[in-house]
């Protein structure tokens, strides 16, 4: 039987890739009066809902996904979370 | 004295807004064969480094720079989190 699963997965630049909307944000937030911030990145933040047989098969299709589509390992690292989707939570949309 | 905050952000789209980007995912994840994709949807991750006298200070300051720069709250939701960086931290980068 196969199983329902909610899954987050984050996209993030590479430590040594420059990342300019992260620096533009960071300086309108200067501009905006927060001194305080020192380091802006920005990534992306993907909710994805599978099904797949088990746990083990879902996170190798995410890895693979990842690698494929939804990051550049070029410049991109990426790391998921997966949680089991259970009736209840389906009904509480 | 100050204390360094890392803070990890995550802005999504709210469930009534339609999702493009999203759709265009999905789409492209069932022509490479994932067919037990059935929901995409996408967001930005923001990570921030920042310095604040106290932790609820903190908290305040990224509130306002989610409502002001980060979100856009008509369409968008946002949660964060907030950790300590420790100078052990610092030295590891």
């Amino acid at each position: 039987m196969s199983q329902q699963y909610q899954c987050r997965i984050y996209v993030t630049l590479r430590p040594s890739v420059l990342d300019p909307a992260g620096t533009a944000v960071q300086s309108g937030l200067k501009q905006l009066g927060y001194e305080g911030v020192e380091q802006v990145r920005i990534g992306k933040y993907i909710e994805l809902t599978m099904t797949a047989t088990d746990e083990s098969h879902a996170r190798q299709q995410l890895d693979e996904m990842c690698d494929r589509l939804l990051a550049n390992p070029v410049i991109e690292n990426y790391r998921f979370e997966i949680t089991t989707v259970t009736s209840n939570q389906l009904l509480m949309g």
